[in-house]
């Protein structure tokens, strides 16, 4: 199976995206005023409009149906998100299956992926709803652990837990012994994933394109462990050796206890997500926004 | 007050090493052989033998008398560790207080801080008790959560718990306010423990003359946050901001659980740790044994 | 265009290596022996030898033909390297374009690209001569500045010079903007490179399927400045900014001055180089060993 | 010798800033204004008011006396800089041995060393120069290679050169070996150049009250060696093993080439260079707004 990564031109026709799912951030009553503009923006513009149901316990918006998440997968063309990086993963893992696109509106400082700001989301929501937009694809993993198994966006994380102690773990690839190591946990990040935590524990950023996984040991026992790329291709097989209160994490967000012997396997979920931006969307412009890198070389110290 | 750090001459008069504490790692069958042998070594000699009484339930070595680690403070006039350097840890935590200086003898590969071969300790032991060794001292970390304290001789770690996700807290020097941070965790890290943990989360190495301590932060969010050695007479205060499943440990033996509002107060505390090393000791040829620095330059890759 | 990457599987027919090339270590007397000793072994099984002119000024071999190394690709079916990467590096970026496959035999401690003991080197060669081996298939970058251009097969290299001023440079992407940055220099590095000077400078090691380049700043003045890896199709040009002594170099090997305002373009190759290696060849095995990862999980300290 | 580091009460009896020295950036006629202003002002609160000479030969401001820098150590009770951390550095060496003070005016963004801002500089001055400051004393090198010497305040720095290459050298400590490495180069920087280049290059912060420098290996080629901090008290030696082009410098402004051989030795200079702040000045509020720590704990990404 092949898939695009990356940047995918604007179709020539443009999508009918009737359907628009609206989620916003959870337990988040704050955002009902941009949510009930929105909704308002979007139906005046003869779109039907969803409210995804958890968005409305907290936050109604009276007048518009409303449906859980999992059904918004066959009931919506695209799916807008008003919140933070933290409401697009966990909405982008529950849609990846039925390939809904995503748009990310931020209500607060942009994020690595809600870029549209709440202020004027209705003129950049109006261009990319008629089809001036941009499509970028990303990879997910799926982990499992014993008979559970779940998808992640950013990364899979085996980590240790309240002890305080290092945990021990086995590495494999594609069946290949790779490493032993003693750290506090060892990150698989997707490219998405590798300026949220990975970065935080060292990890390179990966560019959207590039077909890879990044492992980031944390804080390794051994100073010689470096953080490894390995292609999205790769079956990775991590055994908790020692650690009796580890952990597995995807996104931080769905958990699994962890025991000595326990085995996580995580490899590329068949499903991709899809994110629109608005066009002339430039990924490291966003990155030089979000790490403080400037434009033009500094003069540093006067001299 | 003033104390003297890192290496001290021998004094003159061969200090009347007449009663020795033997301590063993804890739970650990294998060692009773070594023990018995370094027992009948120095009973030989006609040192009179202690053994520590939980070192004697595990390991039993009959003929000797045993006492609790808290009495023999008062009962010896050293303490020889056979075991690691978690053993020494210990060890050292009880026996702070009485000013009982240590030796340490390592049945596996030599560690940071117990450094004597077991395979030639006869031979090492001899000489120092006669009176040829050198002195070092090393400061250790007071902690205060609340109503409980403990020592630490490596580290005070404030750290996130089982649910893999970061903690914020704030951090205050001397009253002074430094930072306020989103990590796995903060690291305050003595001289001796700078090449454990710390080092594995990117502190420094600080040689033990040095009167600093060391706050190392663990994959902290924001990437501009780099260790930073401050005086030993500071006095630390770290707040937890956010966290609930958060956990402030000391040398990894003693565990404080922490709450959104829960402060750690660190500073020196008010004795240290007396280590006996063989004439000739050398604090830089042991990084280089267990950091594997070269002794020559290296001839990299044939070039 | 599309090339296989990483290992391939050994054709079904033997190849012919009828011709073989031999390549010493540059001005290394001391390889004499093994050089004749090697020699002899191919030329009674029937290969015809060449040595590369270089290597037979230094270190002649009675009784074979010569040829310079840009003959030698019309010349030869397999090139042969005894020396060390430093060598292997020298010659396959001569002999890229020719598409000869590269065997290298390390007369010192095992390289990264010269995996073959000597001692043991004629059992592996005729395993290998007679078809068992894997192929192993390497980009290159293609380094052009101003007139000139070079190939590298570790990486290019964007260095400040003498003075010890960091310089400040510009770099895009396909020509879109990416960063100005204040720095001692940056790494551009192949799969092959990430683990040479580009893993001292902090960057990330990418395995040799992982079809991207990595950028690595050394001593970035901007503190959020981290590797990156971008897609091995990317051209990127750097833009010297600021910096009278800088200098590209092409695997530490062929050197370029660069002034303010010069442009160095770097792109992939047209020609990979193919490296033949014995059956059963693992590079997580020889990364463990070069790193010094262990096997087994380490219990650190006695603990 | 025993002298106070770090923030030193003011004295109970103003001190007689009677005259007062006006050092400029190098080369920078924009700061003609300001200089003017400034000595102006000065006058007018009767200081007798001298212009270093190179100053004025770039930015004349008419009516005052100039000396030469040499000549100002003792022809004056108080510098003020107006530039950069570059300017202050300058100056710093110079006059380090008159046991002047120093004061940073920056006419751009804030410097480590220059705190004082030009737009408000007259308020700031005038509750200075009556005596309501603090005082900081920083420590400086002194780097002697064979017949030369010179002074840092930052750091001394053993660099690879133009090659591109790797230099390798071997450092002791008190006439103690401590390792030999392979590296582009080697940093020592004293607590005040610990936020300078030594930073870039993965150093920790020193703040200025611990009595240390600190070692930073630039992209070591082995993995291994870290940072380390040692007693200001050391003599430290480096010797260039292999090289050719490798270069020491002293703040980045005075340079000695090296040679395979040649010794560096570094150790703490006999003066103390003395800056004066305004009241409240406060070294970590000062960090976090160089390096942009938040004052409140980040909520990351919307979670």
């Amino acid at each position: 199976m092949c898939f695009n990564r990356g940047m995918v031109a604007a179709p020539s026709v443009v999508p009918p995206f009737r359907r628009v799912a609206l989620i916003g951030r959870y337990a988040s009553p704050e955002i009902a005023a941009p949510l009930s503009r929105l909704a308002a923006f979007l139906a005046a513009r003869g779109h039907a409009v969803v409210l995804e149901a958890e968005t409305a316990r907290f936050t109604p918006v009276p007048g518009y149906p409303t449906a859980e998440a999992e059904a918004l997968g066959a009931a919506s063309d695209v799916a807008i998100v008003v919140g933070g990086d933290g409401t697009m993963l966990a909405i982008a893992r529950q849609l990846a299956r039925f390939g809904v696109p995503l748009i990310g509106v931020n209500q607060g400082r942009l994020g690595f992926l809600t870029d549209i700001p709440l202020a004027t989301m209705e003129q950049a929501l109006a261009a990319m709803l008629d089809g001036a937009f941009v499509e970028e694809r990303r990879s997910l993993l799926l982990a499992e652990v014993g008979e559970g198994s779940a998808l992640a966006l950013n990364d899979v994380v085996v980590n240790r837990g309240s002890s305080g102690t290092m945990i021990e773990y086995a590495v494999e690839i594609d069946d290949r012994f790779v490493y032993a190591m003693r750290a506090d946990g060892l990150i698989v990040a997707t490219p998405t994933g590798s300026t949220a935590y990975a970065l935080s524990a060292g990890g390179p950023i990966l560019a959207p394109e590039v077909p890879a996984f990044a492992l980031v040991p944390v804080a390794p026992h051994g100073l010689t462990h470096r953080p490894i790329a390995i292609p999205e291709t790769s079956t990775i097989r991590i055994t908790v050796q020692r650690g009796r209160d580890a952990a597995a994490h995807c996104d931080g967000q769905t958990h699994f206890p962890l025991f000595e012997g326990t085995q996580v396997t995580i490899r590329r979920a068949a499903h991709v997500v899809r994110f629109l931006h608005p066009e002339g969307y430039d990924h490291f412009a966003m990155l030089r926004q979000k790490l403080h890198w400037s434009e033009t070389p500094e003069r540093l110290r006067g001299k």
